[in-house]
């Protein structure tokens, strides 16, 4: 089930990690890797479309300092060398950063975002800037989905999913409101980890509700996913969402052997009904495999709240935080924009206020349920990406996005079309470290499972 | 001004750090404190009815304990035998804590709020519980002003302040979501201190408001409010409006002599007109002392919006954390109450949130005003306390609370009448230390200056 690594690909073929040690040891530069990436770039991206804004000098001169700062000698970052797409409401100063929407056209930020400057601090190369959806809410920008362009690649990180999934860059940075990372990640077949809300700051991102958005991320590999967190993560007091603990070491952590075999709660949810067919046999199939490492499980009714009470929020954020574009000029918004805008002015504070409440209520639940398994396991989306006139429905996503649970989308299974079907895994909130941890040992387990079948046919 | 030490008083005419002195080295009992301080109740409390829930017995058992660690030779914490008040909003084991409302009767809560902990653990007495008005907002409780029974001690933390004020207890806790510990401090003539927000816990106390409500306290000296919030002040994870900053050293702060003398700015606020002709008249005495220590500043335009952004968040997040009680049987609340009820569940979630924006912005404004000058000096009322019917307005305290900034009320000035009146000093948002010091420095040049006067008509 797992992808096989493409020997052939070169610089672009390998893991974040392996890059990164190919640059460390100087078997490779930063500019010769940059360059293989802005040209895998020019060969994929007329068909995908991923980037909003690349400038190949920007990231060049980038790799020069860095190549000059390994070649005095300097200690290198986790990620010396490594390009990554970020997403375009996130500000890189140097940039265009226009938010998915005419409205901020030629906006052009003087300062980088708080994760951006860790990139930066980790010896990151900031490659460029990923297509979002309108605002990072639904209206799809115009990135296509890589393993068939007639297809979403989901959104609102469509860009940055994308990316990854194409190898125009080994990491990207999303952010997930409601489903914008796990969805586009199960479209597109790659690792999309949205971690606990308050492990990375959103300071200059774009704000579409202060107690939903979460940055996340894409990699090929959940041990590049861990990687890239370790360094997008870190306390700033200037997001109060914030929560002090210890900065995670989500890559030691997620390269770590399980104490003991992980269990899981396979979940359905209330919305297994809407799934596919072909997503409901994976997932038997995942099940049985898994044996009795795995038990379904049916969450409290009282969670079938989760959808009205995000919804509360969220769209009352969104009129808060997006009403300035809706008076300045709704006719360039979409309509299902202005809709949502009109309809979060109507919302009453107290209504508001009491959907908050329901997140520490929900989690106290969750944490019962995952004092007894490692992780739960659960759909990332439907079924397969849906054609490009949607981004998808972010419904196995919402409870989680709500609860600010790390989650993490795996690439385990295929549909009847070929196309990818993620496999979400939630963990405890502040527990992202040991949820990573068991989506490794998920994979490893799948893939030696799979060679053993092969070998059995062989 | 000041207002002298009464030496035949004994034990209950000693200040909070004379008492806690005299207990550690011996020459008072906690037990003895604490009896003279229940007898001085029997004697004053019928004619102030400052206390809601008093039970000698459970005061005179921590006295006695007290007094057994200290006969073993164990280290005190630096309020060992002094004993406080506590507003009847904050939870006490082994106590009713009945919030003010019929509502509540017989409520009995099993743990301690965080802020009792803390007091505990630092060795104080948890004297009894004190008056608080209606659910903590304006509707009166039975507490008279100690220095006219026909006048009302100021709201909400109104037993807290008459308490003190009548020597029934060295220290008290109360709480301020509008004007309840400034107000009711300056009607009684005590020292009120409201920290800045997120220094004292408020888990275990009614929560009215989270954004605004502040617990603070009252002392007869600058000195010990300084003493009495060290002990208050502690991060607690569980409470997310706190910020993560060292415990202060308020007392050390307080007592040490300014590097320089410091600057003032009076702040005549927008609602100068609505003071009465004696607050007039002896603040410009007191600007006229201060001298060049003290310059006339209006505020910019843009804080006159303050009322209404705190009533805007007040008022919804009474809605709903006090809505139950309404559904419940809304006759046994005051009709202002039901009022605000009803208005606050009509306040629109983008109003609400947008609300909060506002104290940031106003935190940049006071912050430069308040690197210019140690302290703002502004009213603390109207002007004397007024007749029963009413706890007074809470006007003069709106913006302070709003904004989170530390505010301190000190009993300077004296009414045509004859009844006390507040000068409050308001200090940089964390900065409560330097506002402490600030204000210890303004009662002792004062006190000076008033010494030199009586000698000069010597």
């Amino acid at each position: 089930m797992a992808k096989k690594k493409n020997a052939d690909a070169g610089v672009v073929g390998l893991s974040a990690l392996e890059l990164a040690e190919a640059i460390a040891k100087g078997s490779v530069r930063a500019v010769e890797a940059t360059e293989a990436f802005l040209d895998h770039i020019g060969e994929q991206d007329t068909r995908i479309q991923a980037w909003a804004h690349l400038d190949p000098e920007f990231a060049l001169a980038q790799a020069k300092a860095l190549d000059r700062h390994r070649e005095k000698g300097h200690p290198l970052g986790p990620l010396h060398g490594v390009p990554v797409g970020i997403k375009d409401i996130v500000d890189v100063a140097g940039l265009p950063c226009e938010n998915g929407t005419p409205l901020d056209a030629g906006r052009r930020p003087r300062k980088d975002a708080a994760v951006v400057t860790r990139l930066r601090e980790a010896g990151a190369i900031i490659l460029g800037k990923t297509v979002t959806t309108e605002l990072a809410v639904f209206h799809p920008g115009k990135t296509r989905n890589p393993h068939d362009t007639s297809r979403t690649p989901g959104g609102s990180s469509s860009g940055s999913a994308a990316a990854v999934a194409a190898g125009m860059a080994p990491l990207s940075v999303g952010s997930q409101t409601n489903g914008s990372v796990i969805r586009p990640a199960a479209y597109c077949g790659v690792v999309g980890f949205k971690p606990s809300q308050g492990v990375v700051s959103r300071r200059g991102v774009i704000t579409q509700s202060p107690t939903l958005d979460t940055l996340g991320g894409f990699a090929r590999t959940v041990e590049d996913v861990a990687l890239l967190h370790d360094a997008m993560a870190g306390y700033d007091e200037e997001d109060r969402a914030m929560r002090l603990v210890a900065r995670p070491q989500l890559l030691e952590t997620a390269r770590s052997k399980p104490p003991v075999q992980p269990d899981f709660a396979f979940v359905r949810s209330p919305f297994w009904e809407d799934t596919e067919p072909d997503l409901r046999q994976g997932f038997e199939e995942l099940v049985a495999e898994l044996g009795p490492r795995v038990e379904q499980v049916d969450l409290p009714e009282v969670f079938g709240k989760a959808i009205d009470l995000h919804s509360t929020i969220h769209l009352a954020d969104i009129a808060k935080n997006y009403g300035r574009y809706y008076d300045k000029d709704r006719e360039q918004l979409s309509p299902r924009l202005r809709e949502m805008v009109e309809e979060g002015r109507r919302i009453l504070a107290m209504d508001y206020v009491s959907a908050h409440d329901w997140i520490e209520i929900y989690n106290a639940a969750l944490d019962q349920l995952l004092d007894q398994y490692d992780a739960l396991i659960t759909p990332a989306t439907t079924g397969q990406a849906l054609g490009i006139e949607t981004t998808g429905k972010p419904t196995f996503c919402t409870l989680w996005t709500f609860c600010g649970v790390p989650a993490v989308s795996l690439p385990l299974l295929v549909g009847a079309e070929g196309l990818p079907i993620g496999v979400q895994l939630i963990g405890k909130r502040g527990r992202d470290g040991r949820l990573l941890r068991t989506a490794r040992w998920l994979v490893e387990r799948l893939r030696d499972e799979s060679d053993n079948q092969e070998q059995g046919r062989g």
